[in-house]
C-alpha cells in the first residue's frame, strides 16, 4: 500500500505527486559518481528476479518460466511506483488546497540482462526491440479504459534523474491528461482550425525546407533540433506521416526508427561525450486523434536555474542550427 | 550588440530565449567541483570592478567614485544578458515559428565585497541592506514604463545554475509577464472572483491553522513548506499582511524580513549541509494589484527527470509536512 497523493497548486496551477515511499528507494548511484555500482546488488541483472515485483510483460526464450532467467526484455511494476494502483489516501478538499489519490500504473521496462550496456551501444536490432516493448505495453494500458494518458520516458545517467545503473525504461499510465500534454493536444488542435494543417506536419514540412536545423532527414523519419529548443541540443524525431499514436507504428518503421534513433543518439555521444539524457515519448491521449507522436531527447548539459522556474521563460545558451550542425557533423 | 532572440515553441507554447553569447561566459566551476576558484580572477571582487560593465547603482563610501572601490553592494549589468537592451535582432513570423528580438535588462546584484562570504553566512543587516537593494532596483525598472514584470533571482552554487562562486543575485527586467507569473496572476483573480478572497492571504490562514507546514511563525511574514511542494524542502516566505508590491516594502519590515529569511536558510543549511538553491522573489507585473508578493526557495536536492518535463505533472519525495518538522528541528 503506499500513501502517494496528488496535490494541487492553487498559484501556478500544477499538480505535485506526494510520493514519499520513493524517498526510501536504493540508489546505485554514491552521491557524486555517476557508475557502475559494486557494491548493491541489482534488481535488473538476470538471476535477481525476485527482487522486482512479479513481471508484467516480457520477451522471454520459450518454455522459461515468469520471473526466472530466460528473458531479453522485461516488464515489472516500479517497486517504489510515484503512482500506484493500491492508493489508499482519501481525496481532501479544504481550499486553497486540493488532493486527490496518485492513482496509475508505474512500471520499468528492463531493456537488457547486461548490466553494462546502455542504449547509446544497442544493436539496431535490439533497439527495434525496444520500440516494439514500449509499442506493446501502451496498447495494453490503453486497453484499460480507465487511463487516458501513457508516457514512456527514459533517464540516462544520474544528472538525468536516473537512480538505477541497469539500462531501463519507465512508464506511466495516468487516468488524466497532465497539463503539458493537454496544451500540446491544444496546441494540435488551434493550428488545424487556423491553417487546417497538423502542426507537427506544417513543423516537418518547414524544417526540410529550412534545413538548417535537419540532423537525419530520414525516408520515413525527421530527426532535428527544434526551432525553439528549450535545452542546448535537444532533438525532436516524429514520422513524415501523419500519426497520432505511436502504438500504431509497423515492424518495419520500428526498426527504421530504431536506426534513425541510435544514430542520433551516437552523434550526441561523440559530439558531447555520453551526456546524460531524458528521452520522452508524446504519443497521443485516449481518443484524441488531433495528434502527432515525437519523441523529445534532452541532454542535460546545462542546469536550469531560479529564471527559468520563476518565469517559465527557458533560456537556451546553444542555438539548434548551430546544434544540427554540430550534430550532423558527428561522426556516431 | 547581442544577438539575443526569443523564439516561441508552438507545441509547449513556451518562450525560449536563445542566447549564445551567454555559452561564452567563463566559469569558476571546474566541470565537477562546486567550489572556491583559485585561478580565474573575479569580476566581482573589490579592486577588479573594470572587470564588469559600468555600475547602474551602488552602495558605497561617501566620495568614492563609481566603478571603484568603497562599496558593500554594486549593481552592473550582466556582461553575458540573455536579453539586452542593445538588441538587433529582426522579428521573424513564418508560420509555425516566430521569433522576436530578447528586449530588456539582465543585471548582477554583487551582494559583498568578500569573495569567500555567502548569503547564508551573512549578518541580518546585511541581509537587509541586499533587500533594500532589490526594492530600489524594482522600483528603478517599474518606472520604465517599457517593463511589464521584473524577476529577481539567486542561483546559490553550481548545481542550481550559477556560474560564478561570489556571492550574487539577478534581476531581469521584461517588456512583458511571462506565462507562469501570468498563471499565478490568473490565480490570484480566480480566487478572489470565487472566494472574495486573496489566494496568499487565505493560504496563509489556513497554514497558521494547520500548522504543520509553518517552519517560522513570524509577526510580520510566515515562513512555510507549501501544502503542494513541488520539490523536497521547498520554502514559500510571504508577508501576513496584505501586499502586491515587494518594492513597497518598509526599512523595518526588510529587516523584519532578513532576519526571517537568514533563519530559514540557516535551517535549510543545518539540517540539508548547504545544499544547492534557487531563490525566486515574486512580485506583482506592473499596474497589477491583484497579487500578494512572495519569495519562493528552492534547495536543489533531487534531479528533474523526464516525466516531469514531458508532463508538467511534478514528483516529490519529502512531504511539506515532514519537511517543515525537520526545518521546525533544525537549529541554524
Amino acid at each position: 500500500m503506499h500513501l502517494s497523493e496528488l496535490r494541487f497548486d492553487p498559484f501556478k496551477k500544477i499538480w505535485v505527486i506526494i510520493s514519499v515511499d520513493r524517498s526510501t528507494r536504493p540508489s546505485h548511484f554514491s552521491s557524486d559518481v555517476d557508475g557502475i555500482p559494486g557494491e548493491v546488488s541489482c534488481p535488473f541483472c538476470s538471476g535477481n528476479e525476485h527482487m522486482t515485483p512479479p513481471e508484467s510483460f516480457a520477451i522471454r526464450e520459450s518454455g522459461s518460466a515468469p520471473d526466472s532467467p530466460g528473458w531479453s526484455i522485461r516488464v515489472v511494476p516500479n517497486k517504489f511506483p510515484a503512482i500506484s494502483n493500491d492508493v489508499k489516501h482519501v481525496p481532501l478538499v479544504e481550499e486553497p488546497f486540493s488532493s486527490v489519490p496518485a492513482f496509475g500504473v508505474h512500471e520499468v521496462v528492463i531493456e537488457t540482462t547486461d548490466h553494462q550496456l546502455q542504449m547509446t551501444e544497442y544493436s539496431s536490432e535490439k533497439t527495434a526491440e525496444v520500440l516494439q516493448v514500449y509499442r506493446q505495453r501502451i496498447r495494453d494500458h490503453f486497453s484499460d479504459r480507465r487511463f487516458r494518458s501513457v508516457f514512456v520516458f527514459k533517464n540516462h545517467r544520474k544528472e538525468s534523474g536516473a537512480s538505477l545503473y541497469h539500462a531501463h525504461t519507465q512508464i506511466t499510465a495516468l487516468p488524466f491528461v497532465p497539463e503539458t500534454l493537454k496544451t500540446e493536444v491544444a496546441a494540435f488542435s488551434d493550428c488545424l482550425e487556423k491553417t487546417g494543417k497538423c502542426l507537427m506536419c506544417a513543423t516537418i514540412g518547414r524544417e526540410i525546407e529550412d534545413a538548417k536545423r535537419v540532423v537525419i532527414e530520414d525516408e520515413k523519419f525527421l530527426v532535428f533540433a527544434p526551432f525553439a529548443s528549450a535545452f542546448p541540443y535537444e532533438i525532436m524525431i516524429a514520422p513524415r506521416e501523419h500519426e497520432h499514436d505511436f502504438s500504431r507504428i509497423s515492424d518495419d518503421d520500428s526498426r527504421q526508427l530504431a536506426s534513425c534513433l541510435i544514430s542520433v543518439l551516437g552523434r550526441l555521444k561523440a559530439s558531447l561525450g555520453d551526456p546524460p539524457f531524458n528521452m520522452i515519448l508524446h504519443t497521443a491521449p485516449a481518443g484524441e486523434d488531433g495528434f502527432h507522436w515525437h519523441i523529445e531527447i534532452i541532454p542535460r548539459v546545462t542546469k536550469m536555474g531560479g529564471f527559468e522556474w520563476g518565469s517559465g521563460v527557458m533560456i537556451n545558451t546553444v542555438s539548434p542550427e548551430e546544434a544540427a550542425l554540430q550534430l550532423r557533423a558527428a561522426a556516431p
